[in-house]
């Protein structure tokens, strides 16, 4: 069984950083963007759509697809990408030890693959500081953003996953990578693997 | 400014023992059960009583004492407990550095002290397995009995602390010790001071 680190985070945590970082010093490979494609590939949906539709992240995306469905629809298209995404993602587990970061991968692994399960947070002031340093400046206020990407991710987490996102007894290990610091937050989680 | 470490944990999963090994570690001292007789001195109260009514622990306690709470009868028990409980928990933090178990200090000595604060879980399935070995049998099941006393706690500290128990962002880190294991979670804590 592969021994799997999935790296879920708050927007503007550092969380994607993290998960890179612990990668390259395990010398393993770190999925996050990468999956988009391969749930392209696998789903037919196109790359931009599914950036949006893959996390709860976009504005008239997944919560509109989850509500149109209905007996006379069948499966939405939400339900199509989260089953494309979950057959990308345990296939890409089954391929080796890895770090997946965010879509739900540890409760779509769970009991599939050898868990190190992390939820990495910030307090509102360091991570509207880390917004604006990594992502700029945009029409949005940053906080407006990142409280808009928290919703999103947290309702998506709970409808597909029936966990609840940020609550301690879910994961292995959480940290404060505002307080900690990211490297150390790195040492740590590679120091558990 | 003092450095403090506050441990708060599910009941069962080994958060008083890590607790004090983290203390020993550092060398500084660690507060849990000593709390309780000095919150006795200040406040008047017996310490049997106290033990039931400082963390929402008992049966007919806490819970009883705040709902009888009203305009005629002033303050409740434990509205005085708690006061006395917070004073008694800054001035330890005033003293020094030191680690305490529980009591909501995360809480009480925020913004008053360079905290450290800890929330340490595990499956029920794990703190079933301690509770019976460090506590032994009793008339009620282990699974009761550790569903009652975190049901207790949980209540308790959102009524006195408007945060919620269990919740990653309110704790600098959270650790799985049914995962990691008692002594890793020592080091990790250790290592962060």
């Amino acid at each position: 069984m592969s021994r799997v680190i999935t790296i879920s985070r708050e927007f503007g945590s550092g969380g994607r950083t993290i998960g890179k970082k612990v990668a390259e010093k395990l010398g393993i490979p770190c999925y996050d963007a990468e999956l988009i494609t391969k749930i392209a590939e696998k789903s037919g949906f196109d790359k931009e759509y599914l950036a949006d539709n893959t996390e709860g992240e976009s504005g008239g995306g997944w919560l509109g697809n989850v509500f149109i469905r209905s007996e006379y629809y069948g499966k939405s298209n939400q339900d199509y990408i989260w089953q494309a995404q979950s057959e990308v993602i345990r296939d890409l587990a089954a391929k080796g030890d890895c770090v997946i970061v965010g879509r739900c991968a540890d409760y779509i692994l769970k009991g599939k693959a050898d868990l190190l399960t992390v939820f990495i947070h910030a307090s509102e002031e360091k991570r509207i500081e880390r917004i604006t340093k990594v992502y700029g400046l945009s029409a949005d206020s940053p906080e407006k953003r990142l409280r808009d990407k928290d919703k999103r991710r947290k309702a998506y987490h709970r409808f597909y996953t029936e966990t609840e996102w940020g609550r301690a007894k879910y994961y292995t290990i959480c940290l404060d990578s505002g307080e900690i610091g990211i490297d150390r937050c790195v040492d740590i989680i590679a120091s558990l693997y």
